[in-house]
């Protein structure tokens, strides 16, 4: 049913094959109102989004049985995948709802859904944990039964996750519907976090879900449909993510970029190529009756929103998706909040993150050191074991493998078969010349700025670990160098020389 | 002749206004070929480009008089404001061609350019600083003679910059051309410069140019039109910029992006929303012939350029400019390495940055202690006298100014008139609360980080400088705020009370 095609970081590519049509993931999808929806759908369809979803809740009270007999494609006319939400929300919103969850299930199973939610209780933001604790139990109860009551017809059956801000909960949650056997998950994101622009929270409530949910399960994310969440929640594993915030942005006169959103009025120039932004100034679409400008703008938002989802497919198409991440966290402080989680989470990062990479690494400041390729690195070279007695470090050449430099061939000349020769970097740390064409030892360009040798951490750790492993008796390095000086001062017992005066 | 409608760092949008038409700055100029354009000019008129460059050189050798007698403007089919080159690109390469200046000049001025170019003879890059002087000096003189035979008929001259890697010739070029009366100059920029990624060398060049140029003096610079380095030409006040990377590109199968080239085969999904992007799939656009895929290819890499121009102006718009570029900057490690250049700058970048601005300024990392609104209040502190001789320091509130702050207030009530009370933010440093209404201490976003002391120097300086114009003989801080103790420990004859503790 899902099928990943490439991976980087948590995120991947992949395609979700339904009942009607398959999807490419990432993707947005966009919230369709059964009635009154103001952009029709076809049009929707025509700009590349491959599933929608809408509610079945409201669905149901609409249309009755009249939607079991047509079927919801035809009822919001869209040709492709359609997931439904159940009315979860609207007893977020409103308290109980007058329908049981297993005739919902049993309306969303007859309307042909291709997506289908049990009629979960969602959690929101600020619930006493006690009260969170029941609607997570609830949630999962009605869950197991709505898929031990599913046919088996091709339709797929989405485990709601909740717990909101009580991480222990969304992790019970999360395991419990895993146990259940549903092949897709959702995540309940509360509107509270995007709103307070409370990316931190986000990221650490979608690294814990994901912890307990196995890679091969996609993870649709509920309420995420903004150009800066959207690389963050991809990054950390979210495959789908629905909204409505395209239309209820446009109603707000409010116009999408992937640098945050902006009132129409205060726009010179659109800094967009889509068909809107093409056909009209910010001038002229200003001047166009309401509705009209609400359409329009609901439709730039919507290329807005896909232009994001496309740049970040092709991010892990080209093994870059960190690098996105991280240039992309400086649209807003709150998002750049996000590096320390993706500093302080590795070891669930590197799970998706090939080995070998086609491109070269582009490494940048501190929190390089962390990425996963970066710190793969480190731990080889934690286990390295020389029997040299005598260690030569030079700074890392323009030619790689570092073998290949005219640099190592001169020391090797000089220093014979005695000597262990690394090469260092800032990132990645030590570089023994053995495996310097090992990646991204091999593959990468580093700014050549100053680094700052307190801030690498990693390379402390791998420079002692390096020292206890082997049994070097002396070094030569050019002591000169400051960022080198500032480990090798901490090294004792080992004769230092200065590489330059032999 | 140019009009500046806003400015941020040293970019600024503007007006051109010319014999053909208005044009809206910054702007990036297509280079049309006088007789093989394979991209119709109309064409790239209705993308959006009010102006062209063309080649005198080749319109003179292939037209001749044909040219004076329709004009340049029907030659290539332009309704807008066409620039002509002169030739010297070709000087460059094939050594001397045989026309003389004035006679070059004679011709732009017959085929009704709108903006002309002495006959320069450019210095590229790698040449003797000797021979670099003598250029540099017969394209002043030209470029002096050209000016005093020019007619007052609404067509503007160009001054040519050139010296290339040496810097003082650079300056005293631009200096001459000052001199000499021009109302426009435009910068050559080594094509190496940009092969070999040395976007430092650029940006010193620029500013090396700049610092001899009035602010009202439009300046164009050749041969720039990458994403990558546009943004990074306007911060540093380039105002049009011109190459034929669309089409070239095009025909190595090179496709533009924000954040760098690909080759189209490596493209699984086109990050862009633009009329080729969305009429093909990469697959699709793989598999239509050769000329059909570079025209393509080509109108997608304009759309890709005006989008990065159009994201520049946007971002002068709303005073962002430093913001943004520092987030393009980590679109490649050497791109990387002009923060050095932005932060080191500060008084350069100072001149067109509004002391106001309606939008909060997002903090991130150190760099941004240095953009200029921050400066500006870091000088403004250190100017600040007080007669009390109670300091009282607390962290900077949400709310703001922080006189309304709850936590001020109560402060107050505490001290009474008796304390000078100041908040403070890594950043912008001390904020004496009578001055916490002042941009940007009252309109400032920073990230929630664990911020190092030490990378804060500029801090530090105002930290010292604060406390050498007053004569406190106490302060209460909380002597549990790490960032804080770091420069307190440094301040001596003074008491230091802990501020938690009365």
């Amino acid at each position: 049913m899902f099928e990943i095609t490439k991976s980087d970081l948590a995120g991947r590519t992949g395609v979700l094959h339904t009942n009607h049509g398959s999807v490419q993931t990432p993707a947005y999808v966009p919230v369709i109102h059964p009635a009154r929806q103001t952009i029709p759908s076809e049009r929707i369809r025509k700009m590349g989004f491959e599933m929608v979803i809408t509610n079945a809740y409201i669905t149901r009270k609409r249309f009755g049985d009249e939607a079991t007999r047509r079927g919801i494609h035809e009822i919001i006319n869209f040709n492709g995948a359609v997931m439904t939400d159940s009315g979860g929300y609207q007893v977020l919103e409103y308290g109980d709802v007058e329908v049981l969850p297993p005739e919902m299930a049993a309306f969303e199973r007859g309307i042909m859904t291709d997506f289908g939610i049990p009629l979960d209780k969602p959690t929101g933001f600020g619930m006493p944990k006690k009260t969170a604790a029941q609607y997570v139990r609830h949630t999962l109860e009605v869950s197991r039964q709505t898929l031990q009551a599913a046919e088996d017809n091709g339709q797929i059956w989405i485990g709601p996750i909740q717990g909101g801000e009580h991480f222990d909960l969304v992790s019970k949650s999360a395991k419990g519907l895993v146990d259940a056997g549903f092949t897709m998950m959702a995540l309940g994101s509360p509107v509270e976090f995007m709103e307070s622009y409370e990316y931190g929270l986000l990221a650490r409530m979608i690294i814990t879900a994901k912890r307990q949910i196995p890679h091969s399960i996609p993870l649709h994310l509920f309420g995420a449909g903004h150009p800066l969440t959207i690389p963050l929640a991809v990054a950390l594993g979210c495959d789908t993510f629905d909204s409505a915030s395209y239309i209820l942005y446009a109603k707000n006169q409010r116009y999408m970029t992937g640098d945050g959103t902006r009132y129409l009025k205060d726009i010179s120039v659109f800094p967009c190529g889509c068909e809107v932004c093409s056909r009209y100034t910010p001038a002229e679409l200003r001047q166009l009756a309401e509705t009209e400008r609400t359409d329009e703008l609901a439709v730039h938002n919507l290329h807005a929103i896909k232009l994001e989802v496309d740049m970040t497919r092709q991010a892990i198409h080209e093994g870059r998706l960190w690098e996105y991440v991280m240039k992309k966290s400086r649209a807003h402080p709150r998002l750049y909040e996000i590096i320390r989680i993706m500093t302080g989470n590795g070891d669930f990062l590197a799970e998706g993150t090939p080995r070998f990479k086609d491109r070269a690494a582009f490494l940048y400041d501190r929190a390089d050191q962390f990425r996963p390729e970066v710190q793969r690195y480190h731990e080889m070279v934690r286990r390295f074991k020389s029997k040299k007695k005598t260690l030569v470090i030079m700074p890392e050449t323009d030619s790689r493998p570092g073998y290949l430099s005219g640099r190592y061939a001169h020391l090797a000349k000089k220093f014979g078969d005695s000597a262990q020769i690394c090469q260092y970097s800032p990132h990645l740390g030590l570089v023994p010349i053995e495996i310097s064409d090992i990646y991204p030892a091999a593959h990468h360009e580093t700014a050549r700025n100053r680094f700052e040798p307190a801030e690498f951490v990693e390379f402390g750790t791998t420079w002692k670990k390096f020292f206890e492993n082997n049994s070097f008796e002396e070094m030569y390095y050019d002591k000169k160098d400051r960022f080198l000086e500032y480990f090798a001062k901490g090294t004792r017992d080992i004769k230092k020389k200065n590489l330059n005066k032999k």
